[in-house]
């Protein structure tokens, strides 16, 4: 540990296909980033020494930095308190590894672990879309749904720190059956996933000449639908009119379930607020009661970087 | 303020129909109570004279108690910070009233204000059902569905105060419309209200003879068709079984949001969760992703004081 220099933390964000490292100082920005392929098949020592190499390099990069610490963002479940990855299934292997512990003594620094989700809710908060607030909800839509939510100052983590599932909370029972099991969940109706399975039987129907142009050969996703939409094609704007109505559904239950001060918006469908806007204030205005009106849905601001930053933001904010 | 005597906090719990006051000691139990009719066309200023005359009366019943403040507990939207009630729909003439300078003025003492529900979540976590939990939900169910929220030791505000409000999230969209204007809330398919409108269906429609008889001149109730499916009638019994199904799946949706050690329900239709129980617990192992199927759903233990119990912990809490 240097001195003298800028205060900040080290960063690691441990994803299926990408492993990414950071320092990242105390106003949030990222003074050395390294990222490569997560070796997802090598087991947690293979990716253990993936994470020491990047930690090497970042930490070379800004040698000035006063390192206060590690946060670790990686795939729920989790328990954060315990420093352990429950299990990761993205990531072969991944059973109850205490990473915390394992890399603090590898690295020598202390090391804090949050599930990546929550991370991206940190650093939207502490330094991106969220600032100034006591209360937000992150909420990532693209092959799923999941998000972080802090409500008075404090990220809720609950039992098994496992708070948050937004996802999964049913808004129409008795429709879309869930990858979870369930019914009528929020992802099976509104996630990118949903919106491309929706878009591929419309072309599938031969209905939607000016989308299938756009798809062409390849598989169809939510940009297809965008640019199709943006283009004037009736049937592309009723899906993103569809999709948009679904998201509003569940962020009015946000609203009201966790009255945050704003609603912040990611992940690759969350890229497409600005044509989702209108049908989401809508159906907001529909149907939250009216204390929650006026909370405004914002898009992220902080992109692939949140989780890395909000991991940071873990060891940041502890005080000496 | 005495001393020497047992530490204990007055309490009174703000009801459109009727208002209760109470000495309670800091192991939970009330050693003096009073209630009255509230005078809910008397405006703010005839039921504080009220309020400040049931609390003579419970001092003068505990007279050696050590007072520590006075917790009161009102319908919502109020802000617990300012000590506001902002309005009560149920009572004539309270717009934006600062109740708890007011209480504190008259009667010598600090003053906390909290919303209705959240009083009573306090009460069950601290001295009820919830106790040694760090994260629980406590749910009433009755003419609507309410309750509040703890999470990591925290009772859920959100911004002005308004977390928590659970009955209206939308569970089946496209189905009943809701009293708040939405559509598919959990509480207008959930609710106590919910249950007789089904049951009044029902008995209207002429082929439940059963619950007829049991009904017979009175208004149609949750408390008739219970009575009809523990003597065993067929209509009856699907009839709470629809109703422990949409109870249900909100409790998932709570369980995926808050990640809570337990799930508390209360009011009128909470005293029928023995017969409930079998489809409430099925309807969540079938929908609730894994890890959150163990938690247990328990019935409410301090029925109509945990709202007098829990504004009373707000000062309790307190240390010097």
């Amino acid at each position: 540990m240097t001195t003298g220099g800028t205060r900040a933390a080290l960063a690691i964000d441990l994803g299926g296909t990408e492993l990414r490292a950071a320092v990242v100082e105390e106003t949030g920005r990222v003074a050395a980033f390294a990222a490569t392929s997560t070796d997802a098949l090598g087991g947690p020592d293979a990716v253990i020494e993936q994470m020491v190499a990047l930690i090497g390099t970042v930490r070379a990069e800004a040698p000035d930095a006063e390192i206060v610490g590690l946060g670790v963002g990686a795939p729920g479940p989790l328990d954060p308190d315990a420093g352990i990855v429950v299990a990761a299934p993205t990531l072969s292997g991944w059973r109850d590894v205490p990473l915390a512990a394992i890399l603090s003594e590898r690295l020598g620094v202390a090391v804090q672990l949050e599930n990546d989700a929550n991370a991206a809710a940190l650093g939207e908060w502490r330094f991106g879309a969220g600032q100034g607030t006591k209360s937000m909800v992150f909420i990532t839509v693209s092959t799923g749904i999941g998000g972080g939510v802090i409500v008075d100052g404090h990220l809720l983590h609950g039992r098994r720190g496992l708070a948050g599932e937004i996802g999964h909370m049913t808004i129409a029972a008795g429709t879309e059956r869930c990858a979870c099991g369930g019914v009528g969940c929020w992802e099976a109706l509104a996630s990118g996933t949903a919106l491309a399975r929706e878009a591929t039987k419309l072309v599938a129907s031969g209905t939607a000449p000016a989308l299938q142009r756009i798809v062409g050969s390849e598989r169809v996703s939510g940009r297809h639908v965008a640019q199709a939409a943006a283009a004037g094609d009736a049937r592309s704007i009723a899906l993103l009119d569809a999709e948009a109505h679904w998201l509003g559904i569940g962020l009015v239950n946000l609203l009201h379930l966790y009255s945050p001060e704003r609603l912040i918006l990611g992940g690759g469908v969350g890229t497409l607020l600005p044509q989702l806007r209108g049908t989401i204030e809508r159906t907001i205005h529909e149907r939250a009661m009216s204390a929650f009106r006026e909370v405004p849905v914002v898009g992220a601001a902080l992109g692939r970087n949140a989780g890395l930053v909000g991991a940071a933001s873990l060891m940041l904010e502890k005080r000496p």
